[in-house]
């Protein structure tokens, strides 16, 4: 799912009644990836071997259980109930889990139980033609495995998929925990550079505002940047707690081994709050300092219409006395009448210059 | 009872002065339903019968307790202090609840005692007529029975009043906490559609900002937005506790079972929460781009006339000049001097014109 | 003490300075009722007996206590340091405690002690002119007696003297602290309904402002409206926290069969928080909205003006160029030169309707 | 040290550089009272004497401690390191605490320890030529006695100094704790007085606002409201903190019979708080208020002006029109042709002020 | 690294995803501070000896451990990784730890493990040209040694390489966490200059936004500074935390000697904190102030063209209507017609003077 921008925004206007009425643990695919066929990803490795195959055959992947291996279920497409339901019914998951697993209105969540951790988290990411996408993506971590949901086969995980051909890396060693930590690593890394893309566009814009004449539309520029970061701050603002309370669990399956990586995905993740509240007041200010901007736009425009205008209004009046049809108007008569006049305009005319000068207008 | 529109406050007027000097515990119902008989609606049933029936004689309903069934007493009308009366000396509750059950100014809350659990929440969605209605609902959840009290017998549970009829449905195995908690997810669920339609009236606002000439009174219309929003988010932001409070509640009447359920409201009223909180900023944020939308109409208004004014007012003065009636005026005389003179004019039309382009202003 | 408005700012100037210096527990009034005699009003009462009398002789209440009666003793007029200390002895009241009592400065507050529970709130409410009135006025809850302390013998509890007049009320068979919350349940009671007068005064601004022409000083309005709710804010809001700590308070003084009434005070208190804080966004949202009017009139007072000069100042010209003296100007003696001229300023001028058409401003 | 007003701030530039690179301990007096010598002051009493006396010889008090008496050293002078060392070495003061005793930037804190507790405020007060000044205080308070160090020898403690000399007052009676609270209590009364100061102020410049024209440069002050809010504040909030912390010691030193006191310390200095935040309020209202008052009288001003050239503009093209020089102008033969013009103009006037009238300009 | 200005900004871009897809413990010098070789800076010392020197291979400090003195190892340059790991695996560091040594975007923290703490800070100072520098520094506290970690080697240390040849300075007594303390001393002492340089820069401006017309584009330097308060106090908020976590702490590497340093430390941070939070305030009250300024002159603008205007527009209708070729205007045969008109035009000026005098604007 992108990020909305104002075109697409009414495809996303029925979401919230879709549910309406649904009994709690039905599945209701919310998102807009629809008609697509359940993909499984499946990693198996061990130090010493790594395996990994592509299927759609759902009931294929459930003898991966209990053989001494850690197990990645990678699985694409969250728009098919059966097949969502038939993975969470072999791996015991709460059918309102399920739910939340293919509810892409969820907002990033932890819930823990006995056997697994659910976590849930919006992936962003940019894809090649450079849009940022928004996905809705859920973990359950257990003992010897990971499943990860997600609406598209689209994702950001090749660095992780690199790493598991290299024996020698740390993933390799490391049990379930410390693969939903590298997942999870790689989501939020990608944060931190959609974040610093947005920063990217914060500066161009706030470079243009010190123009002398900036665009008409910055407003609306400005306008739009507000909104992004909003919706920016509400996919990435709740996982900060998310990535807290697993910090901070007591759960079995999280081991101490992996604790310090965790806690350096906080690290990050506050890092990247940092940065959103530096953005906000720096958008925010980009609107003020456009108003200040306007204002002291129509200051300079005043200014030119009130010269001119207080130069040459009396000054027409002037011309227009003599111009008046009277039968005795003396100074008409005067030989040398128009050149005093134009000797009297030009005096005006100056000492109204001063008088600008002075109030500092020109 | 509507979400007061600009017209319709008046009516409000009394509200506060009503139970003034009131002795605690005396019911004063508060509301704008009045005149209406008591109705009550009942639901009997077990996982191997469902029993529904209507009535108005208030004893009817005395010898349902203990029948090894779950009773759902649903009593329509809060009119009649009598009737809540009887009721309540019935199931023993407290006078001071019955007060907040006729208390449709009583904000959401939750009270637990050792017989029953005593929860307040506004009921809101559209009718027929597309209108938002906000209704004050209680709710008494004993050990095998829940009762609920709202205005009118308009509401949002039909889709609960269908899945009775399905005896395989999780209703009918499960006790009255878990018929408690399905009416609450129903009337959460419509905030979540009640917070989509404000959104999706934000957004045609903020189309319309976007367009070149907003309607005069667009003003006007974010105003009411505002005001809609903060009456909405009073009526919803105090859930937020109160569902937070059942799912910490210690007491025997909410069972192990529903607490995943419970859990899930709270996400959903949390979501709900993150997305008041967005279309605040948004709304607030419209305000401002409309400011800088009328500073920037202005601006244009100023250049027009500047640019008028800065042409013509000099180029008068200079035929003015001209129209005055000296005797002796020597250009007047010159045989091509009306010529000449247009060729000044001419060129000094087209310098302004420079000086404007260079200040871009045109 | 009426809420100051700002006429009567100057005479409330020397109260901070007027306890300067005094050495602790010198008993200074600070509010403007000065030069009264105390007034003592008593009720006595068991659930048999109902007993009242007022005196200005403050001995004769001294053998009201023990003797198994509730007793409640009002006392009106705070300026006789004198009498309140004398009763302050009586009934073993500490000097800082009597300070807070005649310090119409002090703000909502509790405190907690082995013999009694001072409490410290602010009673408003609207005279019979209609003004609003904040008066000072303390609790000392005992065993079994409860002494107020008010500025003035004008209040609010006349509701509640009737009830005593009923033998069957609640307040007959319960103890003293029962009595307190019922005369601070009377004080809650009534800032509701200051605050819904409030409310009903920020509509009518509101309605107001949505008027084509609102009047100039409105603005004037809108601030006296900030500042009334600053101070009615700065009167209530410490309530809060005062009637939260008597509901967790662990007291003998306070027994188990008032803590449901407490709670309820509480939840009264809560609502009407909510209520300021609603009618603080509105008021500050009415400046912002008056600025958009402003701005929004000042555009087409602009509109006006740019039309008609922009329209006539280029004609203007035209009509000067022919009122030039020049000796050859070949138009002027067309036959028809003058009607034509008025086709082409006919023409230029329905092409700047055209264009204000086109800019939307006509 | 006064609060620094707009001309004495450059003074202040080399503060914090001063102490850069010091080793902790090293006493660098950061003030402005240069070059005075160090003045002792010294009051020692028990309830049956009390004895006092001044001196420039640090040796001379250091035979106080230990005699069953309470003994007050009042230190004025803070810039002679070596005397305070002095101090400090016979009362066993740690060196860091007496770097913040001569530090002025330190601000409001309490630090405890087994042998003293270090309490430093901001001491505010009006000095004779009514300048608003701060002077940076410290107290040490030990088990029989209390120093306190302050930058010069003016100070606010007149009204304890006499109490005193009152064999019967309570301060005579009890400890250093009492003693301590005494004269804090001072200084915390006298920011009462300031802040209420201040609101005078902030009135005085609200009624101006109100007034038809305010003066041009009340924005200056309303800045300086501003300011000198934000600095009373720095000085005053901290001490909110310190005063809670003293309340809740553990701390032998303080004694149960001061407790009360201690806390009514604390009501002052929350009453204090409350006045601060309801002044900010206040002062920031008032840019908004004055904002929209200029733009108000921007309003009046374009409304003349408008009114002004819309009237005369079309009427002076209309007599431009007649003033034109075609031979054949049929007009100009009528006989009473300028009556009949006339006549016209004023219609077109009168339509005009009707059309004003309408838009509520006039 | 310097504070980034508006032109290197654009150098800044690829920061995060500079580390994107490696994987955890992989170091990624993100900084700008590149080939640099590492240099080592070497002090060991105890009560009795003090020795120093500098070298650039590595391997030659690993003896310094365990000799019984403090050492202090300062290593420069952080774009080599093989030389950080190397040193890392010396003193057993995590290599996550090694990854915040060298991520320049790391905000400031704290990490304690059993054998060291790591703290994060940012040094922040003005170097010999006066720019403001801003530079990633790093600390391992062990038992007897400190290690620091820095981008380049100027740094602000100067004044603690001077103390060690002070055999009776406190340093030389003490063990490696007084060390650490002082050098993050030094540290935060820069803050305070920085933020008064800042403050200094805040006053400037404020002084010439009080003059009649400061600079057209002084809001941009009010924007400047904004920015660079957002940026300072990204830089120096999260050191609060820090400190106040070390202080706290309970690890046995802090000794209870060093405690009252630290605390001093703490009181330091808060006070730079209050000073970020009053420029603050003064920033964006700048803005508001620079708006308010342009309206008042916009006003001034306006009055003058109302004056002019409003004073010749109707004059010079009048003499356009004695200027018209009307066979028959009465008033043009007077002999005094021309004086008479005068006499008109000369009281109509001084009526609108009058006009002008009663609005104030003149
Ligand atoms: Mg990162
Ligand atoms: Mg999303
Ligand atoms: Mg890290
Ligand atoms: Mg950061
Ligand atoms: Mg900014
Ligand atoms: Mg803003
Ligand atoms: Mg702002
Ligand atoms: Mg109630
Ligand atoms: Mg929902
Ligand atoms: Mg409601
Ligand atoms: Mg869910
Ligand atoms: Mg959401
Ligand atoms: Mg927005
Ligand atoms: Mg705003
Ligand atoms: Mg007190
Ligand atoms: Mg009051
Ligand atoms: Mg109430
Ligand atoms: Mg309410
Ligand atoms: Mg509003
Ligand atoms: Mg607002
Ligand atoms: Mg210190
Ligand atoms: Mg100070
Ligand atoms: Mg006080
Ligand atoms: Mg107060
Ligand atoms: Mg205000
Ligand atoms: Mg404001
Ligand atoms: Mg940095
Ligand atoms: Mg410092
Ligand atoms: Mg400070
Ligand atoms: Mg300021
Ligand atoms: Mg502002």
């Amino acid at each position: 799912m992108r990020i909305p921008s104002k075109k697409d925004k009414k495809s996303k206007k029925a979401t919230a009644s879709k549910s309406l009425g649904k009994a709690p643990g039905e599945l209701v695919y919310t998102g807009d990836k629809e008609n697509l066929e359940t993909l499984l990803e499946v990693h198996e490795y061990t130090i010493d071997e790594h395996q990994t195959y592509e299927t759609k055959q759902i009931k294929k992947v459930f003898d991966v259980k209990g053989n001494n291996r850690v197990t990645w279920i990678n699985v694409n497409g969250l728009n098919n109930a059966e097949d969502i339901t038939k993975i969470g019914e072999y791996f015991k998951i709460h059918p309102l889990i399920l739910e939340d697993i293919v509810n892409t209105n969820q907002r990033p969540k932890i819930d823990e139980f006995d056997n697994y951790i659910f976590v849930v988290l919006k992936m962003l990411y940019h894809n090649k033609e450079n849009e940022l996408l928004t996905e809705h993506i859920s973990f359950i971590i257990g003992t010897d495995y990971v499943l990860t949901f997600q609406e598209t086969d689209e994702d950001i995980f090749n660095p992780i998929r690199k790493r598991f051909l290299n024996q020698k890396s740390r993933l390799r060693s490391m049990g379930s925990d410390y693969l939903a930590f590298s997942l999870m690593d790689a989501i939020i890394d990608n944060y931190a550079v959609v974040i610093e893309t947005f920063g990217t566009k914060v500066e161009l814009i706030e470079d243009e505002l010190f123009l002398e004449s900036p665009r008409e539309d910055i407003s609306r520029d400005i306008q739009y940047l507000k909104q992004d970061l909003l919706r920016l701050r509400r996919s990435i603002l709740p996982s900060r707690e998310v990535i807290s309370r697993i910090v901070k669990s007591e759960s079995e399956l999280i081991t101490v081994k992996t604790y310090e990586y965790l806690k350096d995905l906080q690290d990050h993740i506050l890092q990247i709050n940092d940065n959103i509240d530096l953005y906000r007041e720096m958008v925010w200010g980009l609107m003020d300092m456009h108003m200040t901007t306007i204002s002291n736009k129509m200051n300079g425009i005043m200014k030119v219409l009130t010269i001119i205008s207080t130069i040459f209004i009396p000054l027409t009046f002037i011309v227009g006395v003599y111009g008046m049809n009277f039968n005795y108007i003396p100074e008409l008569q005067y030989k040398y009448g128009y050149f005093a006049l134009w000797g009297i305009m030009i005096i005006l005319f100056l000492a109204l210059l001063i008088f600008f000068r002075r109030k500092k207008w020109l």
